[in-house]
């Protein structure tokens, strides 16, 4: 996949006057926040790529809706630098550049979580690099961490805390006791929603990330539509509140993980105990974790996807493609989605304050074997309600035993459940 | 610094039957703990590092102190893995292979420290490889981090728990109130610290790794005996209960840190407030938080250096080297030693109980533009004590000052100062 001609050749070392080094031309598509902010980057930081790399960093051009030719910045280039964002016209531009033999840098979420595949395919036939660092949690460097420190470790699970907008509204809902509405107001306020977040808290933009990284952790081709995802719009102060009295924090969590032949990727609302290593995570920030034998887990976090972060990512990638090249990105492990996987959950249900109650609901959940862990009965009158926590069971039964619970007649609202993980950490 | 003959160039793709991929001969010295722990890991993962890389391993020979030739070994490798630990022969044969054009892994952080720049000139005239993600932190993607991720941001300060051992004591004597002595005595137990353990808790471990990350994180030249260094010794169950009753953490924390033209680069034990990302890093865990502007802050936590964790950052070093280019590593900044830093301190003073001690001490704190924020008197007769805790200050002056007050006659011991780290977070 690296194309000899074009490499670094130690030619670039100290003691050269600025300018004899060769010449890395990059043509930089989309002049959004995140182009411009890439092409100031990268023109305040020539000499340091020039010096990392041994290559000079020059724009051909940067092409915009309105204007600029992508075949003649294309033509200028060595690396293109996609920056556009969804599917078309980038995916066609990027697949063109990779088949002409130019390296890619994209920032693009949608575009490799839809079209990996195709696009490696391209980058194959052109004998390029492709590189993605910035699609997922910003200037964070996981990517690198899947495809190359662990790139010959077979990894058993990645958690991930990889949406900003969600992690700013869960943190400030704790923080300050406000709901779900006013954090979403708040957050849009300070820039960390978008005018638009719909996105953001109904899980897909965290869906498409998780995507990607099981992809790169497990080598199997992982379709977007095979991610189960849910997002925080149905949090509720009462389980903030749940949660802050136990000391467990309440993130919206991606899980990708291997269980014997198959895999699960997940995208939804959880509480953590606070040893996990993701439960201090607060905030826009986005951490990930990657557990594998060898490793026990490593985590990284970091600031989530700003303009400047997400210009960081790509201009580390630019570097990493003039130096050298890229790992490979095989698909080739045979993996099926998994139809079930175990989690323990807690359970809240306000109920009519007769008795039987618990007996009813204790008896419908032994019947699906599901095992209670704990349970509080709070409130009076038209306050009473439940809230159990069980022990970690399939979740085909606990939905089993959910929907016939949601159909008992003394519930007064339908039950709410949310994910809970207790796994044992440091 | 690439070497094109050697590309993967994209011939190992799918479909090939095993063993038709180009082999890449790997040549490991040191048949130790990780020595062992590596070639197991290599023969294991082969497959996958072919998939990743596009090229076969097949270890040519492993040298061991009795047995093995290390020019066969070096003659029938493409890529030599330097497990042997120390400087002597291990210098030597890095020189020798990288000059001779062989790309070179080491995990020898006292190598890397001491002799960094040579192995680097070697590498140039040898226009081979170096990789030594190993050295610091186990598999904790920090070199990569800084070389390659944010190898053209310019980097303002890396903090770093980087040694486990240390953690790990201060982290049981938290926990359970125990003294130095018995956390020591239980780490040695558990294999988290080794028989002599003095370079580990003296804080010359941690130096020699904050020295490579220095290196990497300015592109300037830090030598060994420019990091000053303070150890765990003389931490008492005193000091721990006071964080404890603050819920600070005590850590052996490493900074290197960027100050105009000139840097710093230090190891001491000190508090941090509970939002510092690296507080919750526990037992023998290691972390590293990098700050730069564009990406606020970036951690990266796992386990420290055991076997198996070095062999693993060795591994992905391997696939790294295997697959393309690596970056320069260039010390062409200008940068000089700090021969001052501003610290905020604890300050625990041992007093009789006659009245006028407070007055004393704020005078000779005054006089040194000491200014204290925050001062409780505990105890009573012989057991009276001050706990003071200053603002940020000039550490030359604070030094000045606790000379002149551990002349003080009513010192009933000498006084105890710690570092705090009170920055704000998240």
């Amino acid at each position: 996949m690296a194309k000899p001609k074009r490499k670094a050749g130690g030619a670039g070392g100290p003691g050269q006057k600025a300018g004899s080094e060769p010449v890395a031309y990059v043509g930089i598509l989309g002049k959004g926040t995140v182009g411009a902010a890439f092409k100031a980057l990268l023109e305040e930081r020539a000499e340091m790529v020039t010096e990392v790399s041994g290559r000079r960093p020059k724009v051909t051009g940067a092409l915009s809706r309105k204007r600029g030719d992508f075949e003649k910045i294309l033509a200028a280039s060595d690396v293109i630098v996609e920056l556009i964002g969804g599917i078309e016209p980038a995916r066609g531009y990027v697949i063109r550049a990779l088949e002409a033999g130019r390296d890619v840098v994209t920032a693009n979420k949608q575009l490799v979580a839809q079209h990996g595949s195709e696009l490696v395919a391209a980058a194959k036939r052109g004998g390029a690099q492709l590189r993605f660092e910035a699609a997922v949690a910003g200037a964070i460097p996981v990517i690198r961490l899947l495809q190359e420190s662990l790139g010959a470790v077979p990894i058993e699970r990645v958690s991930g805390i990889v949406n900003g907008t969600t992690n700013y509204i869960l943190t400030e809902m704790a923080r300050s006791g406000i709901s779900y509405r006013e954090a979403l107001a708040q957050a849009k306020k300070l820039g960390y929603a978008e005018a638009d977040p719909s996105e953001d808290v109904n899980g897909a933009d965290a869906a498409a990330k998780m995507a990607i990284l099981a992809r790169l952790a497990f080598g199997a081709p992982v379709e977007l539509d095979q991610v189960s995802y849910q997002g925080i719009e149905q949090v509720t102060a009462d389980d903030i509140a749940y949660a802050k009295e136990l000391g467990l924090s309440l993130k919206l969590l991606g899980v990708a993980e291997r269980l014997g032949d198959e895999i699960s990727v997940r995208v939804f609302p959880c509480f953590l105990y606070p040893g996990h290593p993701l439960a201090p995570v607060s905030g826009p920030f986005n951490a990930v974790m990657v557990q594998a034998p060898t490793i026990n887990e490593i985590t990284l976090s970091g600031p989530g996807a700003g303009g400047e972060e997400t210009a960081t990512a790509v201009l580390g990638d630019v570097v990493s493609v003039l130096t050298g090249g890229s790992p490979l990105f095989e698909e080739s492990a045979k993996l099926k989605l998994a139809k079930d996987v175990r989690s323990a959950f807690y359970l809240h249900l306000e109920v009519e304050d007769v008795p039987g109650v618990l007996a009813k609901v204790a008896e419908i959940l032994g019947e699906n074997e599901v095992s209670v862990r704990s349970v509080v009965q709070r409130g009076l009158g038209d306050d009473a309600r439940l809230e159990m926590v069980m022990h970690e069971v399939s979740e085909r039964r606990f939905e089993a035993a959910l929907k016939r619970i949601a159909r008992l007649k003394f519930l007064r609202s339908p039950p709410r459940s949310i994910r809970v993980i207790e796994e044992e950490f440091g």
